[in-house]
């Protein structure tokens, strides 16, 4: 079997890139001169790539198209609406070229973290965790009646991927009644599945709505005046997805003028915030950093799903997560 | 068969009031000329207290022993520390005197406030609310490795009762290490049981460890200095039990010193700690103010346990959450 020519941008920390160096045994890897500072961001053209036949990383759309060799774009992300076009799945067609993301690696953390936020949300974790009063105190009575317990609640998740799947999992224990919206529904996913066209009931009764939709030109702003409308009064909505699928003036003014009762989201357009956005000043606006999929060895998980992909490549199997 | 007289003395709106008034039928209910505030407070002694047969809420021990018809009381909370002595327990079995708890009623929403404090603390959620910085910044990087998601981390319960059932279906899914402590294992818990004598293994191997024990002289103080050290350092603490089963002093120095790194409390003591309390200053101590048990339509919920309850009792079945 001839040598592969992998090119990696990763940071990675050194304990971890010698698990990739072992992973790949004699196989060559490329590194590019300037490391990428996160895995969310975008490398710069580099010199070594056009030598590459598997790229993992975050390849550059203008050095995929030069390459003469590239076979197999493995993604460190879970996201890839770069790639996401008409233009580049018909370029990935044209050239045989395989496309696998990360998906697996985030799905664990990003189902927790949305998961907390759920249970965040049902016991007012942010308020009970700044009130001091006493026992009996009218806030207090206040604050224990308005906890309201997951069971039994209905939720809607937008986007049934990977992370929708660990999240049903979670979620189990609380006999909840959950839907999905899915494009394509398979039949198979063991919860009841809408798509966009015939969701409006879901929308309509579900008191916690999931946001997990990735960004592309269909889901751009799919989170927007009519449809904050449309949901149930005193819903909440979380959003792990990307920031640029939801309307944040609409959104502003669901939580400003009460139909909603909170949102929690880990992402937004841009991110941060800016100082002093509208969304920064209500008491029911919850926001973390886009850190959702975060989770400690990060970096060597991701490793270990790129080298479980690349032992199955060498190996003609079924790559995971492939998504063209 | 005879009517009975009730004495209710919890604090009750008025539709719940006509739950419980509909629900009791011909038998009759006697209230306090004052009503208590809270479900955690003692009324005080009521000239209409000798006239029951059956007490519903919060009796006191002196009007308990002065009566000359008692037969049963429903406790209107889960803990019973004024009654749990060895000297009220000999003076019920002599006055065949049954006594009942509203454990059931506050059992899921405190096995949520818990399972919401561990997820909170796997998100690091109060810190990751409060962190706005780009993706790729080192405080970005450094929040997103931090983070631990529950699989297969190990957890030990301090107090099998009604909780700790709850709360072992709610973390099913993470596929944890669950170890209970009881005083008397039954061998149908459902999981690994140790005894007070032999807990020190689970105790130093735990990466959570959930304090929900009663208030009563042998776990007064029970989590001192030497338990706290005993702890496997970097693992977190939780208390939904009952205050006096900390040394605070001492918590504050395991959490000062770095010992354990965090802890999660609804309860403490006095409640709520007094301002400038040093447990307040802590950014790895996060305390909300006895609210556990705390849920949406919560004395429709008691009335409805008593209710179930007196239905039973009037039947001569058993009783649900008898204690005595």
């Amino acid at each position: 079997m001839a040598d592969y020519q992998i090119f990696s941008d990763p940071k990675l920390e050194a304990d971890v890139l010698d698990v990739l160096k072992k992973g790949v045994g004699s196989h060559q890897l490329i590194f590019p001169e300037k490391v990428a500072s996160s895995v969310l961001s975008a490398g710069e053209p580099d010199p070594g790539f056009p030598k590459a036949d598997i790229a993992f990383g975050q390849p550059l759309l203008e050095s995929i198209k030069v390459s003469k060799k590239l076979k197999w774009i493995h993604l460190s992300t879970a996201g890839f609406t770069r790639y996401d076009t008409d233009e580049f799945r018909q370029y990935a067609k044209d050239n045989n070229l395989i496309v696998t993301n990360s998906s697996s690696v985030y799905a664990e953390a990003c189902a927790e973290h949305v998961f907390s936020f759920m249970l965040a949300q049902s016991r007012r974790l942010p308020y009970s965790l700044s009130l001091r009063v006493p026992n009996g105190h009218p806030e207090w009575n206040a604050l224990r009646s308005s906890y309201k317990p997951l069971r039994g609640q209905k939720v809607f998740i937008l986007g049934y991927g990977g992370i929708a799947k660990v999240l049903v999992k979670m979620l189990a224990p609380f006999d909840m009644e959950i839907v999905a919206m899915r494009r394509s529904p398979r039949g198979d996913e063991g919860v009841e599945v809408v798509t966009p066209e015939n969701m409006a009931g879901a929308l309509a009764t579900a008191d916690h709505v999931i946001n997990i939709l990735p960004d592309n030109p269909e889901s751009s702003g799919f989170f927007n005046a009519e449809r904050f409308a449309a949901m149930k009064p005193g819903s909440v909505f979380y959003n792990i997805g990307r920031g640029t699928t939801v309307d944040q003036g609409d959104l502003f003014k669901a939580l400003k003028f009460g139909h909603l009762e909170a949102a929690w989201l880990d992402v937004t357009t841009p991110e941060p915030l800016p100082d002093g956005h509208p969304l920064w000043n209500l008491e029911n606006c919850h926001i973390t950093p886009h850190t959702a999929g975060g989770h400690a060895n990060e970096s060597l998980t991701l490793v270990k799903h790129f080298l479980n992909n690349f032992n199955r490549y060498l190996k003609g199997e079924e790559l995971v997560d492939r998504v063209m």
